[in-house]
């Protein structure tokens, strides 16, 4: 029994290595097309930052691991330019074929980066350590002094924090009037008070249409990053066979197994059920991305496992302050059939003799059920803890009622005795 | 209409104020034996250290702020000595009486402290503002040297480590086999590592008899601070015909109701029900005090609210380690009947160039069903958020199925792709 991989990022090795720890007999070959496998995309712009020295501190484990440890056969350079899954066969671009028995595709994705102009040497993108070492190099060697970002996701705030705090002046310009893919005025806000406070131009609903020497949307710079989001690789897959989604992105079962028998798919290339609405959606992240890998690895190796979905937890980090969101913005709600209320309330995490500063909870709860829906924390590091209590709760479909009364860890270095998260819940219950 | 409030700390103020919002036209009094109301205990240790300069920073409103803005009589130095609930009648110790509709009882807890030798001048419990008070002083003016803190619970640890960072030698003696109340030798064994890291001697298994002028249990010292945990005040109650549970604390039922119709309780005079094993337990802490007095105070004043239980959440820091637990241990777990499997991981919680530090966190589940039963956690700040994780999965019930695919945020400098929570469940799916 042979199984294959293409892609060899997070989801690939993840499948790679689960199936190998389901059935340490299986042949496994992954097969990576370009020359990084095994890297925390996640970490690329705190290498661009000098915090992570060089781009193998981001790799988890090398081709020789992989091979010495796990007996898997992982092959860089090797693009795979044809899947006959009725003959179970790849194709190499060297023009190589390889059989397999069971595939896993996990082909990723790859940064947008259609506007004319893209293609300007002091134009890049943030989306593999090979840009990240271009862009870094780019710094480094040319000294830019003025960056547009162009996309005001998570990377492209991220990028916008990494410039700044390196000295340049910095302009981050979007199509969108939100900012984070996220339909939440209140997050918005927090995120532009906290770009202002660091000096950092931002544009909302200036659609970009082209990347000109010198300027970009009437701003001048010498350095462009664009975080326009990503595409998924489907195109192999989908040639073979595979079945799209509504979003574009590969469509699979909870067992990471597409239409056709043998051949699953993980990560980034494909959808993944949203827990709330229970429709298929294209979010792709690294966490899920491993997630997805590990439970197509045991099946492909003839487990039955089943990944349920996610909530579309996401966090980022913008100078120091934690921004935080899980499930549904009240808008998303809306549009998704729920009548949904939402509270936002401002509280302090941790008290004042440690130093706590306020935090912002928002959460958005369907009226009548009082099933939480979403939520949104802006704050310190423990923003993570405290999205994650949401994503908790959302994932049980708890109801607000249980949720006001959860027992949360107090004592005062950690937290107030009233949880911005319970204070929340206490004002958003007389409204459901 | 007239409501007493016996007690102002916790839950007493709690109730007081939330029966002001749900009846604007009620008549609310609260009698407070002591002269301190409204304050947070759980800061005394911080009060010592001096993080907390004075004891009013610990009071979250005066007297005079409930009079004026909630229009809620508190009365400090007003003892009640007797309840006659057939006449709606409290006696105070000035001899005076006062007629209530509804009455809570909020009558907290008292230190143990019946040790021969406890009344000496150098022995001291951190119990209200007054005992912090006094310790101060002694602190101060008499400089000791060598300190014995009899009892391991949070508060002993707390004590030992605020006395250990003002420059004493500190031994910690206990009778008991485990630290923290928590029968958990693996969180144990953390508590001692960290102890020994910062040169505090612990002697468990060592029960202490008396007091001896210059030496406890063996030790010699010049001061002794007692943190042999609590006892619930229900004297007054029970002499009122109100029934105690087996724990000897204050029977109850969900909407915080005595076996006396109109006559409610909160807080650490009362038991509170175990989410987990579904029992009435003994759980005193300032959190669920809060809770319950919500509770009390709205269904005191005419609504019909709820208060579920809790999951025994806990949390200290330990010279800036986090320590925290809840749910069931997995040997609470067995003596409770679960068939209970249980697993330790060690993991690092941020990558290393978040100068992320190792996190241990052990799960307890339910063989077969694979229910969450129980966790602990010991690590850095996020420790908090991460317990909480658990104390909402504990809550909902959530099996180990879903809890190993939860969608927890990431992004470095919150995180590892794989939480120290996830990488736990994943090995603990395979022992259920």
């Amino acid at each position: 029994m042979r199984l294959v991989v293409i892609g060899g990022v997070a989801a690939g090795m993840s499948a790679a290595s689960r199936a190998r720890r389901a059935d340490r007999s299986l042949e496994i070959t992954v097969l990576e097309k370009g020359e990084w496998i095994s890297y925390g995309a996640c970490g690329l712009p705190y290498f661009l930052e000098g915090r992570v020295r060089n781009l193998q501190e981001l790799v988890t484990y090398t081709p020789e691991y992989f091979r010495r440890e796990r007996q898997i056969d992982v092959r860089t350079a090797a693009e795979v330019t044809r899947i006959a899954h009725a003959r179970r066969e790849v194709t190499l671009a060297s023009g190589d074929s390889l059989r397999y028995d069971r595939l896993v595709v996990a082909t990723g994705t790859r940064a947008i980066r259609d506007l004319p102009g893209a293609g300007q040497p002091h134009v890049f993108t943030i989306h593999d350590p090979g840009d990240a070492g271009r862009l870094r190099a780019f710094l480094v060697e040319r000294r830019p002094r003025r960056a547009v970002v162009v996309g005001a996701g998570p990377l492209g705030l991220e990028a916008a924090d990494v410039l700044r705090r390196k000295g340049l002046r910095v302009s981050v310009i979007h199509a969108g009037e939100q900012v984070l893919g996220r339909d939440d005025p209140a997050l918005t806000a927090e995120v532009h008070r906290q770009l202002e406070r660091f000096h950092v131009e931002c544009r909302p609903s200036t659609p970009v249409t082209a990347i000109e020497p010198t300027r970009v949307g009437g701003v001048p710079c010498d350095l462009v990053v664009l975080a326009l989001g990503v595409r998924p690789n489907v195109e192999l897959a989908a040639e073979a066979g595979v079945r799209l989604g509504r979003s574009g992105a590969i469509a699979l079962d909870h067992h990471m197994e597409t239409n056709l028998a043998g051949l699953y798919a993980a990560g980034d290339c494909a959808e993944v059920t949203h827990l709330v609405t229970g429709r298929n959606v294209y979010l792709p992240l690294g966490t899920t991305a491993n997630k997805m890998g590990r439970v197509a690895g045991a099946n492909a190796a003839g487990r039955r496992e089943r990944f349920p979905g996610v909530v579309g937890t996401s966090i980022l980090s913008l100078f120091e302050l934690g921004i935080a969101w899980t499930g549904l913005s009240e808008v998303q709600a809306r549009r998704d059939g729920f009548s949904a209320v939402a509270v936002t309330v401002e509280a302090r995490s941790r008290p004042r003799y440690f130093r706590g500063k306020s935090s912002s909870v928002t959460l958005v709860a369907e009226r009548g059920s009082g099933r939480l829906l979403g939520g949104a924390v802006v704050g310190e590091q423990d923003t993570a803890g405290r999205i994650n209590v949401v994503a908790s709760a959302i994932t049980a479909r708890m109801a607000l009622d249980d949720f006001q009364h959860l027992d949360l860890a107090y004592a005062p270095p950690f937290a107030t005795v009233w949880d911005p998260l319970l204070i929340a819940a206490q004002q958003l219950v007389k409204l459901v």
